[in-house]
């Protein structure tokens, strides 16, 4: 692990490089619960602990301090590749900081998962630094090359979301509620390993499908409707994402109709990565697809975003996307076509960028089911 | 719903009038998922949608404008007492917030749960605003305070979790896995409603219930040893927050002395708890306690944090914490012992603060169990 850590801190001082001032080290900070940098995982490996308020300092050698408060002490011991400093009072922390950064003169921090007040806070303490430097885009392009480790996580992620489609397959009955459907796929995750979902789990039944980010209620299931599930794991904190469509009972034309052109465009999508193309070249076949066809402009979401430590990693698949696809990177192909008051209809899968085409981690039939 | 969400902007505005400059407006921003802030909920009431990136307004006059992207546009239709405002491109959104904030003169934002680089986003595109005020404290005051509202929901979400100890009591055997029966009670809390835990489930087993944080593994469970859960529901977006610690067969003097040392501990705090006391007094003297026995120097964090939209809401029952208790507040009491390579005790209870002493939403006995 410590190699692997070493090189992904390297790695995002590479994309430093063309910054008009780099950094001469690197400081992230959680906030509370709800607010902490994934980077603190990426850098750390550390698989259980909270880490609220906790930092890391990433030096251009390749070098991690950890400093943590007492609290998570324990799960900060569990990574014995990175230096570990521990306080008690936000006194001690401050003093450890000062001391870690007195030779800093450009410190890079990561805007996007930073809050405001921790910025202020840091500003106040650290006056010694004379420029701090926004790293976002080369944390996010660091982290959008999958290493072999995080592919590893990625694919039994996905194996795991995979295994869970027989399950929802298995479940669908009549009057079963949309909730219950998502408790059922949530209990499954975890039964396999997951910590628990990577996202609130959709399932929307019948008219509920048209909407993108749905959220299930106590809604029953009915025979000859359509059944949405998009849902992931999250095993060892990385992401997996999925959405399938499903038919309960036999369903008339017009939405097969949907469900073969969202098909047809999955397949245009996922034929367009490899490496070597843009982003939104990619997009832009799927959408130009769905418009050709008498769906014209409902596709209104863009074509996948990156996966790995957040379910929406920070890249993506879009006609405004700059990035253009590299051997390593994960991404979700999922076109949809959605009908208000109709229905939707959406196919996601999970894909890492090779060579010569897509490797796709989620090992379920794209093919129309009716159950 | 309307008058509700109307009360709540205006306890804001009240809490904003000791401050030096008062602001004209308040802008809530959202970052992407899990940089999201909960005071978006708070006013807006709704209860699906992720609404990544998008905004509220909110005026001194309890009004509240919407901002959302196509893609929330139906769960955001669901709160028919918010003026909604859609926009499909960026472009849209920015124009929309320009025309909204036009004659605002200082702007009031949430600098502890807003990232630094949508600071700078705001910063850069509303240009005739002379002043942007941090109203971080202000609305940590307001959500401290629960309404009706909301005491129903946390009521709800720690019946949830109440009855989920039943199961776990029910489900303690011989070679059963620390993961086994954090799924288990994922599970049981989703059953019954939740829309899933309301962070992630720590089950410790023998000695890992000397980790406060620790996260469960594959881990066996044997006969005579400590088993310590700490959960919670999330119910409507509100947590709840529990911990018991059981004996599974029969345990030593040593743990059990330990085990009525908080015992003690816990019913000292959460008679300190009422109206008008010091949160300070309340934790010193949980801990005072703690110290004046042979455990002295083992309770290593405060005695409780707020509960609400988040699981550690913003206030908390600490050395340093300045909060005055308030009838309607939310905490959890929940002092513990935790001896390093041997195990740990905790207790931890939910309760709204009253006139006359704490309402105790979890209603598990706290008694010694031996299963």
């Amino acid at each position: 692990m410590n190699n692997i850590i070493k090189a992904r801190v390297k790695k995002i001082f590479s994309f430093t490089k063309s910054m008009k001032v780099e950094p001469d080290a690197i400081l992230i900070k959680n906030g509370i619960e709800g607010q902490l940098d994934s980077t603190f995982f990426y850098l750390t490996g550390v698989r259980s602990g909270l880490f609220e308020g906790c930092s890391i300092i990433a030096y251009p050698t390749g070098k991690i301090c950890l400093l943590t408060s007492k609290l998570e002490e324990q799960s900060a011991l569990n990574t014995p590749h990175i230096e570990i400093n521990t306080f008690e009072t936000e006194l001690e922390y401050k003093e450890l900081l000062k001391k870690k950064l007195s030779k800093v003169k450009s410190l890079g921090m990561n805007y996007n998962e930073l809050s405001y007040a921790n910025y202020l806070w840091i500003r106040m303490l650290l006056k010694n630094i004379k420029q701090v430097v926004n790293v976002s885009k080369p944390i996010v392009e660091a982290r959008c090359i999958k290493d072999e480790i995080e592919i590893r996580e990625l694919r039994k992620s996905a194996k795991i979301a995979s295994n869970t489609f027989q399950t929802i397959v298995g479940s669908l009955k009549e009057n079963i509620t949309e909730n219950q459907l998502s408790s059922i796929i949530n209990h499954d995750l975890e039964k396999q390993g997951a910590t628990g979902p990577s996202f609130q789990t959709i399932v929307a039944f019948g008219k509920h499908t048209a909407e993108p980010h749905y959220a299930p209620r106590n809604f029953k299931l009915k025979k000859n409707k359509l059944v949405l599930c998009d849902y992931g794991a999250r095993y060892n904190r990385y992401c997996s994402d999925i959405t399938r469509t499903v038919f309960f009972g036999r369903i008339d034309n017009r939405i097969k109709d949907m469900y073969e052109t969202v098909l047809k465009a999955s397949e245009i999508g996922l034929k367009k990565v490899k490496s070597g193309v843009k982003a939104s070249d990619v997009h832009n076949a799927v959408e130009d697809y769905i418009n050709s066809t008498k769906y014209n402009g409902r596709f209104i979401h863009s074509t996948g975003h990156s996966i790995g430590l957040n379910v929406h990693d920070g890249a993506s698949i879009s006609r405004k996307s700059p990035v253009i696809l590299e051997e390593g990177m994960a991404f979700t192909i999922e076109p949809g076509i959605y009908l208000p008051k109709i229905g939707g209809v959406r196919i996601e899968d999970d894909v890492i960028v090779r060579k010569n085409g897509p490797e796709i981690l989620t090992k379920v039939s794209r093919e129309l089911i009716e159950v």
